[in-house]
This record gives C-alpha cells, sequence and structure tokens, in this order.
C-alpha cells in the first residue's frame, strides 16, 4: 500500500566530531522517503527550488519515489546548518534558510489522494491539516512536530493531534507538549489529545511506544561508528510506517515489528553523513540488523 | 550461595524535585545488601560510627543480611548530601563527611572468606583488592567504581579490574575509563583492562551489557513516579549478583536474566526516599514486574 508524506526536500550543511559536509541531501521527506522505499512505493510532497540538482532528484527516483508531488518554485532550496557535539543526542541549529518553503502550499497530485498511510512530516501543523485534509480516506496518519510549533502553534498542533493515528516525537517534545516532566504520566496525556500510538524517540537509547493498554521499549542498536544523527527520525519514521503499509497490519505485535524496523532503519543512516549510508544499503543487511536487534533484547522468561 | 559485599553504610540527606529527607539511611554497601537479601544470603563488609541507630541494624537482620563484618568505630557515620533536578540521572554532590569511613580497613570475620560471590561496591580501589586479597576461591567478582577513583587511583583500580569478571558502571565512567567518546569502542577497551563483562548503568534508559562476543540491552522499567534515584545502582548490583548466586548458573541466558532482575530491584528503589519501598517490597511483585519487563520488550522475528 503506497505512502503520502509531505516534508522537507533541503540542502543540509552539518559540522560533527567526526567531520563536516556543506550543503549536501537533506529533509525530512527525502530522509522518510528514502527509508520508506525499502518497503513500499512512496509519493513525496515537497518544494524544492531552481537550485535543486536533477541528480538528487534521479536518486529518489531510482528508490522509486513518485516526485509528480515535487514543486520547483522559483527562488533557492530550503537551508539548514547544525553542529552536533560529541553528545551526539542534540543538535545545534546554527542557520535556516526557509527560502521557497516559506511560501510552501501543499497540493496533492491526482492520485495522491487515494493514499492509505499518510506522514506528516516536521512542518506547520496547518499545513499538515491542510494536506490531510485533500486525503480521501486514510487508513493511518502519523506526524512529527517540534518545539518550535508546540510553542508557536499549539492551537493547530492541537486540531492536527485530534486527526492523527500515531504522533513520534522526542522526548523532549513529549514533555514539553505535555507540561509534565514524568515521561509515562506525559504520554498518558498526549495519548488523551488524540493519537492512539505514541512513539518517544530517544536516540541513542531508542524508542519507547505508548498506547492505551500497551508500553513497549526497543532499543537502538548500539553503534561502532556514529557520523552524523541528521536525519535518524525521519528514517526511522520511514522505516516504521513502510513496514506497517507494507503488511496492512495494525496489531500490537505487527507494530512493535514495524518500531524495531525503524529502528534499525535510523541505524544506518546515522553511519554516514547525508542519505550515503542508505544509498548503499541492501534488504539483506535490514533483515540481518532486525535479527540482530532480536539478539540484542532477548532474555528468558521467569520459570 | 552466599555473597561478600564491601562497601559504604551511610545517612543521606537529599533533595529531589519531589521532596526531600534528612540523614536517612543509604549508602551502597545497605542498599546492596538489602536487594540481594531477595535472593541469597548477604554478608556485609562496611563500618558505621558510633551515631549508628540499632533500629537501622536491625532492618539489615531482618533482611538476613550478616552484620559480623560491619564495624563500630569511634566518631560519626558517612554521610552524603545531595540534590537531583527534574533531570534525575544526574546527582549534584552538595556535601560528603567521610567520617569513619576515611579509617576504614575492611577486615573479613571468619566464614567471609569463604564466600563464593563478591561485590566490591564504589571505594578506594586498594581497599576493594584489599578485600578481594582475603577472599579464598571466588566464583565471581563485580566491583563499581566512579570518576574519583578513575582520576585519582588509576593505578590501583587497574588492578582491580585485573581481578574482576563483572564491571558495573555509569555511562558517563565507561567513556572517563576508556577514554573514548563511542560507547561501544569503549567498551571494547574496558573489557581488554580485565572484566569478562562491562555493564553499563544509564539510568531510566536502562542497562547495556557487554560481553567479547554478545551485547544485551534491557530497558528500564517506564514508572509513573520516581523519586529518588539514590541507591538505584547498588539495588541493580544487588538483584543482578543475587540472582547469579541463588542460581549459580554464569550462562549468558542466566546473565541476561539476572541483568533483568537487577533493573526491576532498581526499579522499586527510586519509586520512594532512602530504603523505604524495598522495606515494603514481597518477592511477588518482584516476579511480576520481571514480567512487565519482559512484556515491555517483546517482539517477533523475522519471518
Amino acid at each position: 500500500m503506497s505512502i503520502l508524506v509531505v516534508g522537507s526536500v533541503a540542502f543540509d550543511s552539518v559540522e560533527t566530531p567526526f567531520g563536516k559536509v556543506d550543503e549536501v541531501l537533506g529533509g525530512s521527506g527525502t530522509y522518510f522517503s528514502t527509508s520508506a522505499s525499502f518497503f513500499t512505493e512512496v509519493n513525496l510532497v515537497a518544494v524544492v527550488g531552481e537550485d535543486f540538482p536533477e541528480e538528487h532528484m534521479q536518486f529518489l527516483r531510482s528508490r522509486n519515489v513518485n516526485l509528480a508531488g515535487v514543486q520547483s518554485a522559483p527562488g533557492k532550496t530550503f537551508r539548514w546548518k547544525g553542529r552536533y557535539g560529541y553528545d551526539l543526542n542534540e543538535a545545534h541549529t546554527l542557520d535556516t534558510q526557509l527560502n521557497v518553503f516559506e511560501t510552501f502550499m501543499p497540493e496533492l497530485p491526482a492520485g495522491f489522494e487515494e493514499c492509505e498511510y499518510v506522514f506528516l512530516a516536521n512542518i506547520d501543523p496547518e499545513l499538515q491539516i491542510k494536506v490531510l485534509n485533500q486525503v480521501r480516506k486514510p487508513a493511518m496518519v502519523a506526524c512529527d512536530t517540534m518545539n518550535f510549533w508546540i510553542e508557536g502553534k499549539r492551537e493547530a498542533l492541537l486540531k492536527t493531534l485530534r486527526l492523527v493515528d500515531t504522533l513520534l516525537i522526542n522526548e523532549g517534545e513529549v514533555r514539553q507538549l505535555a507540561g509534565e516532566a514524568n515521561l509515562v504520566k506525559a504520554a498518558r496525556s498526549i495519548l488523551a489529545m488524540g493519537p492512539k500510538t505514541l512513539v518517544v524517540k530517544r536516540g541513542e537509547y531508542g524508542v519507547l511506544m505508548f498506547t492505551e493498554h500497551s508500553t513497549f521499549a526497543a532499543p537502538a542498536y548500539p553503534l561502532e561508528s556514529v557520523y552524523d544523527p541528521t536525519g535518524a527520525g525521519d528514517t526511522f519514521a520511514g522505516g516504521f510506517i513502510g513496514y506497517l503499509a507494507a503488511t496492512r497490519n495494525h496489531s500490537e505485535a505487527n507494530i512493535r515489528k514495524a518500531i524495531v524496523f525503524g529502528s534499525v532503519m535510523a541505524s544506518f543512516t546515522v553511519e554516514d553523513f547525508s542519505l550515503n549510508r542508505l544509498k548503499q544499503l541492501e534488504l539483506p543487511e535490514i533483515e540481518e540488523r532486525f535479527r540482530k536487534v532480536k539478539l540484542l533484547t532477548e532474555f528468558e522468561g521467569i520459570a
């Protein structure tokens, strides 16, 4: 089953203790689409500027991502510049240039409104709703957001949350959105805002998933070389929703597997800058790492 | 099989966002012994001052902890004063009064040298070695340490590490001891220092265990009320070594179960100040939470 994603396509400039890259391919829509493309068809809604090279479009097409919803607008592509210290869990934004993103009005091209799986990446919640309103009959809607919208567009965000099945945000955002320091209490209060499932991203500490009746903890795969955490969250979402869309099974057991696939995908992304690792990735590697995460977490029951 | 532990018995004064206690029962030896006592017999080597009340000794005796190795020395009991902010992962030490601990010379009373399971809590590595030298034929030796010894007594610590099977330290200490920011690389370099097993304590993020051939990740049980993290690490060690000593099975599978029991014990300790929660704890509660951690982590294999 195919996925609709709305998000950014960007040029990232990133500095970590392990290296530095300038104006490389990035953006939530890009990471999500590439990751999900390992599992199913993806339809991307985004905007790029006149400076966006055909080479990057070619790459996305080679991953079978439908680019009919990628508008090309006069002006420059969205740019983000950030730095990470040894604590790779926290990005320090040095510069954000919205450029063509500033006036982005997402429009679904013909056919996109039939997508049953929808991911609203971290963009203005008003745009998230606008996209969602154009989808005919979604089977599952997931979204991301950030501190900027939690603080500045709370009402619109709450409206979005009433319409989504799954919210994927990081630990700090969970606490901020709920206004509660304890994660379990905060999760409960967010589930009352609309989402049936809350996925808490904790970087190198993995993921906690909360539903009304259960909690699931998945570790991050321990890596020997983490070069750049940029895009890890969107890659996670791509694996998570990609697997669910491919299997069309929303049982708790299958959602847990989807979480692990998301986590596995993210573990590859951070092994190199930009989408370099995902560009080299093969399906058997994904399956092998899934099995390794299984071995990593298994222990026997109490007799 | 009985356990020998050398560690502190202390009065703790603790402030967290959820309350404040003054001069309550604490200390690594106390938390460890109480926790391990749910699994097997414990023999404690420690020192207290003249001000240490019989009530606390009675409590430890009621848990079947052998106090023949607890010296009573002229002067005051060891005192620690600390504060936690909303980030309960980090303790800010406000005051440490070594008192009788300053001249502590651990001596094993008759019989203690036969203990096969040994836990050297976080004390001067020279004292750790002194204790270990008195044990006749240990089946398993585990130890803890801290930044203070890693920095100030590195040589003695490295000597201890050559003699222990298992090192249990927190994430920051792993990086400091190895001089390496990446946890996987740091773990490998620590395993080369002597220990066959490295247990990395990550507070609310759980535990990572490294051996030469495997890695195991156990989540912390997500709690709705965390009042005071003091003693969590030593409680963890008590459950971990307590279970191993009770089962006398050092297989990878059993060590993993032991890790989860340690984690379960720690999850109780942090639910209240001092040893208040452990004082109320019953074995069926431990077993129930073990089962809950199993449910928390389970997911199906790849088809």
